[in-house]
């Protein structure tokens, strides 16, 4: 396994090309912007080297039988499932960030077990290929990005109907050799810190879409590709003469950028999936399981982050004690366990594919995620509401570092007078990072439309609930033949 | 095992002192008004008859070896936990009802653990006084009410405190062979259908309560017990002329009873708890903790099928394609989901006790059952939008029967022209006796005081949670010192 | 005005054709199951009569000049509008139960406007003829029901494409001196207290349902209306032999029948819409705007008692200083002022029309509706918090009158001792006749289905939400040509 | 009245000592970060100059019986209240942002009735001093700033039990000309866009909090003032290089300030509370319930243009047809409109003061404000959903205006082939603008904590509600004596 400065040196040695507010980046992994997000993916190798984290953050390998990080693990029992969510919730709590790495695990257990069966069924070579491609990521322990969502265009309207046909990423040459693949994949979380790409359609598909069934790896810093860098909000504070306590969260943070593909090639060894339409919906429907898993890891974490940082709001306020701030905090705590239940449920209740590894209970696991899509907005709502109103009225950090300023704002920014000024202005801003700043991008929209917006979670709970038995339970109990 | 109808003639032998509307209950297994809960009871015998159900509905004693109802099972493993909340859903989904049976089976393994620790603490005899005790309800296959819940009086007394001291069940005489007990508990589901009754203090208790902090296990009918049936809502239509179609659940249903102890005698070896009032909420805690993780499984059961019963609804009155329609059945279903992932999660991540059987995780079990006192509501809030106003409209049985009114009900309540009249009548009465009438106690306030109300989850959340922990999370990414 | 006594003597000379549980009614009046609702009913006559509610009861007619009853009166300005919330609220508060006269005041003021505007339009002459009714109504006081909700059978089809053509209430004679209908109304609420029946279409129409686009009034004891009495949740616990406390509200309650028309002749003098279907939406939306902001009103009333009992319940028990309980004592005020607003709203933005009587704001009045289709459920609930278990399993009455019992339910119930057990019992009963009971049929379904679904308040409210306009806003401040 | 272009000339004329970002500035009324809140409160000038808003904007003054700007209005009737609520709404859709100059109205009229009634109690001339005051600022239409949150310091301590006296703004020197006041209002809304700030104490007091019981009102620019702008998410793009599209909100925002008083002088005829502790109360109950039923109005207009924005989205998206996007559209406007009827209602409520102008209904007031502490949240999570990731993932406008990048974001950021890509970018900038970034300011925590913080609702609505006469009522009906 990497250690995460051998992670780091290594993102060094990648030719991504990366542009972010106008600007060619040239050197990524020292961009202040940027940073803070590579600093949470590393948290994932820095946690594997702790020895009191190595049940959680690695694994033994089924392939090569080697101790590996668990991020690039095939999970072998429901155990590992719910380990896998552990893992998650554990560097929510470390970051308070989105660390990137899940998407990728997320994509090669999907893909894994998805080609055994396409193979199966089409008597392809994809699960070979697949194979190949996992070795290497497990033997070097490299960062996957897990690419699925299209720009999409015109949502009334399919991949092939688009005015443009490269709203949905195809394949636009075929060669002896392999194809060339044209589009774009929005929303990448992880994309700049990671060594490879493992590309997935984004929606079921049918006969005449054949260029659009697509899956295949490529490293991300492969000829054609793009990257745009998403801007957060108040991501510039990174970059402010006083970048310390105006940030929120100074060392750790998150990224999404549009990935754009201009003829990228694709070598036949490195393809997945190559116009066999009707197994789209498999990898879809399984990556975005698994990741609807995840966020019930996750966002628990980042939410432990933002319960504990709402508690020391109170005692720094001296209103710890009231009845209410109390029952508020109570509150916070049963949502996001309500969330975690929904994780460890869907992970426990989990069942072995042909291929080995485990694919976690869908119906649970988009349950798990359309609760996600609400319970931290509420937790935010009354973190807002228990920091109180100074979270968004504060002064800046150059007034406070201004001397003449400093002595008024200590004076009168003062909450319980054993708690320095400092202290509680620090609070209060990762409050606001975690509600509405950088963070809020990961806590709140990213819960909202990560693995799926929430009505595609209310679909598959339809397509999982099996209403045609409920309905015979009621008959029976009825006396209705 | 006992067979269902062996157990239906084992209660005959009892010899209950039970009064129902005002008169003494000479027969009650043939009552009609109380028999559909000795059917739901029943259902715990008849399902572990069926092969198709043997894993979840019997296990292998840890003290015999012998296979057993696993409702007198100490669970083993956390595979044990979980399959308890399993068996429990089936139950729901086969009786719509409260089937009563969990009550015991969760007081027997929360004193079987404590009474080890206690032993251990205390030099007492208590755990070799409940494993003969346990060893007989295995060997049997015997019905057991598991009580807790004191009148209590005036809630913002202490037991001692009270006006009248037997508001609280405590001892008020030790003899050397046993003690006498006085007071009573309320709420008793199942009572009336159970051979035992294991009792069991119902708060934490201090110096000076050493009376109150008792525990036993007695016959139903020990010398000194009356037993007064609660009356539930619409509980006379069974005794209706007319009582198929208006009871809307015929088979089944639940009760609960006010049981009042008068002088009642307890051997010494029938004493699991007598004095050591600091181990009064640790029997506490743990039944409550067991029996918050039973409503993840019993009310996700009845859930079913009143899920079922909406969906039916929609298909009688040709509604079932409307959007908002589908839309408001994936609520259903995902809120029903919610409350079994937390019954899941609170028993995948349980823990082997000292004395070798297994608890749930406590916090995740307090927030399984704050949602139980919430998503049910909702549940049936829908329930009723779908269903329609005829639900509470819709004329008697007593009317459809009449000839001459019969011919205007077929033609008048008909909806979906294929669908007999008839059957939409028994559909509508089975959401109405799911949402207001005899089951509604089962799954609205006994979901909201059944194993402790509300604020009594929140008490445990608040220490469950950590917060210190998480405060210190907090102030790590805001690098406060 | 008619006296309470003389609106109960008036009802004697009805001769209505009456079924309930299977027989005729020969005396309605004085039939325990009905006549609470007669009760309600009467409270709108009673109140009337007090010198300190004649400014909410009362108006002066605008056709005589005459103080009137404010339940037939057409409303002069918006604060008549008000004045109408308000006495519905102080009627709820009276009788906590639903008091019916509300249907034939909305319906009477929807059609005074409907048929000026259809007469202009179509040179018709209904207006007249309606105007004839209501002085008759207004002279002699008369209770009137206003009858809508057809039965509809299968809800995917049109009235004229049902198997059964009187799903829908329609016209199939028509003679010079007048028509004959044939249909039925469902969920009449308050028919059977009532001397009219002014009947209204259920839906918009279209060209080819000529035949459904029918209002008239007539007498509700006319040739060829049958009734049948709706069941209602413990409505029998009204007949049985101890009926004081069981029953929770003994003097008040509603009702709803099923009214079957079987060529009902209607005069030409008495028809206000008939064939001119594109005003039959008209009726329908203004009758519905006009009974859903009367939800705002009746259901605050109804649950100013429920928050009363509930808090009342907390006294009882000795738990009415924990800060819980005084929150939840806050949100249930909350929730139910939050319903008063809308209703005060709606009435404070009303309009004239063309007729000269006040119609409420479309928009508002449906936002009221939509929130009292959610807010009494939660009020409900948290009534059912903070009263405890024992609402549903205390003993019956029978068992409280029983002398040998009563001494152990006087000891064992008892809360606060200076409370008599008796009079916990009666109010836990009335939480349970509100929230379960024969009053939850109106509290909770009622405020579901009465004046129309969910839904059909969605709809109303996209179709009055000028979402163009707001996108205008939206393109100026995003500065969007 | 003054002209838009006359209120920005006369605050080029204060002398503000204001600091932002560490810096003295100089020139506050083109600084770029602060102008936008500037425009938001020049609207209320501009649109008082604009015809077809004359009945909203302006009415006529009961001193002089001129023509005035409303904001400088004494309410002469609950007519005068729904006006202001309804201008509110006006400003909110054409600023989508806080214009700030309602907490001045709000403030003048709360301290016109209370000094008429401390006058009466005390024989002191405070409402002529504040008539004086308020002839001018009607005659002048000059900007007021009210100020009422103090700093706090230790929540759980009473001002003089403070560690630092200041903490609670206080008389620190008295004269025989005036007094001397020492101490920091926060969160001050438009203060930097005000001519005069009206000063209240924040909270009841009691004998000993003499020196806290002060109000007054003084130039912004008095000596001793010093002002710290609040820093807002996102505040900085203002001002980077490309600062038209990623601002969202380009031409109105909001701003708070903390402003400190070190030793300022207040004159004897600008006093209007001066150590009358009991009065303390009733000023800060009348300005909260003014300013609750303000947001009743403000915050609606907002929400109007982030329901247009939201629907726009989805149009630009190809995804408005769908049922789950138009359902979601009518729950944002359901529950803006809910906020619109607390708003109204309370207005239409309220009552004359002894002072002759008018007070909204206190109960209906906090009703209003704690929805608002709630809806605005939910709004904002349902117009995320709607929006999409894209919201919080686009790149930057910089990258748009970059040739190379522009073609790539043109293309794949396309939505509905008709729809301008750079009209998208604007819209979703609006969207984040509104839910995360300065405007967010606005619409969420301000929604929480403006006007009190939820929990200073619930105590107002506690103390309103008359649980006494609800006991009644339902004692009543439950036949308790």
């Amino acid at each position: 396994m990497m250690t995460k400065d051998q992670y780091i040196e290594s993102l060094r040695k990648l030719n991504l090309n990366l542009y972010m507010f106008g600007k060619k980046v040239e050197n990524p992994v020292d961009d202040p912007v940027i940073r803070p997000s590579l600093n949470s993916f590393a948290a994932t190798y820095e946690l594997a080297e702790d020895p009191q984290y190595q049940d959680l953050m690695t694994a033994t390998s089924h392939i090569s039988g080697k101790k590996i990080n668990r991020f690039t693990h095939m999970h072998q029992s429901t155990d590992d499932l719910i380990k896998k969510v552990k893992m998650q919730r554990l560097l929510g709590q470390k970051t308070a960030a989105c660390f990137q790495r899940c998407v990728g695990m997320d994509a090669m257990n999907a893909v894994f077990s998805s080609t055994y069966e396409i193979d199966e069924a089409c008597g392809t070579k994809y699960h070979e290929n697949f194979l190949k491609f996992l070795t290497r990521v497990q033997d070097e322990d490299l960062a996957v990005d897990g690419a699925m969502t299209d720009v999409k265009g015109d949502r009334s309207l399919a991949p092939s109907k688009q005015a443009d046909p490269d709203l949905f990423l195809h394949v636009v040459e075929r060669t002896a050799d392999g194809v060339y693949v044209t589009g774009a994949k929005a929303h990448q979380t992880g994309f700049v810190n990671s060594h490879e790409v493992l590309v997935m359609p984004t929606i079921s598909m049918r006969e005449g879409d054949e260029d659009y069934a697509i899956s295949f790896a490529v490293p991300t810093d492969s000829k054609g590709i793009t990257l745009i860098y998403g801007r957060q909000s108040c991501d510039t504070r990174k970059i402010e003469e006083y970048n310390d306590i105006d940030v929120g969260n100074k060392v750790y943070g998150g990224h999404e950028v549009l990935v754009i593909f201009d003829r990228v090639f694709v070598p036949n060894d490195r393809i997945f999936l190559n116009g066999e339409v009707k197994f789209a919906g498999m990898i879809v429907e399984r990556f975005a399981g698994y990741h609807r898993q995840s966020y019930g890891g996750c966002k628990v974490g980042v939410g432990d982050v933002l319960i504990g940082a709402t508690a020391l709001a109170g005692d720094m306020a001296g209103s710890s004690k009231a009845s209410h701030v109390k029952d508020k905090l109570i509150e916070m705590t049963h949502l996001n366990e309500t969330l975690y239940c929904c994780g460890i449920a869907c992970s426990s209740q989990g069942t072995k594919t042909k291929a080995g590894n485990y694919l976690i209970d869908l119906l649970l696991a988009n349950v798990c995620k359309q609760n996600v899509t609400r319970f931290p907005y509420e937790i935010a709502r009354l973190a807002q509401d228990l920091a109180g109103g100074l979270m968004v009225t504060q002064p800046s950090e150059a007034d406070y570092r201004n001397p003449e300023l400093k002595p008024y704002i200590e004076k009168y920014l003062k909450g319980v007078a054993s708690v320095p000024t400092e202290d509680r202005m620090r609070l209060l801003r990762l409050i606001e990072n975690m509600t509405m700043g950088t963070a809020a991008v990961g806590y709140l929209p990213e819960s909202m439309h990560g693995a799926g917006s929430p009505q595609a979670q209310r679909i598959m709970i339809a397509r999982q609930s099996n209403l045609e038995m409920k309905k015979e339970l009621a008959k029976k109990i009825a006396r209705i033949k």
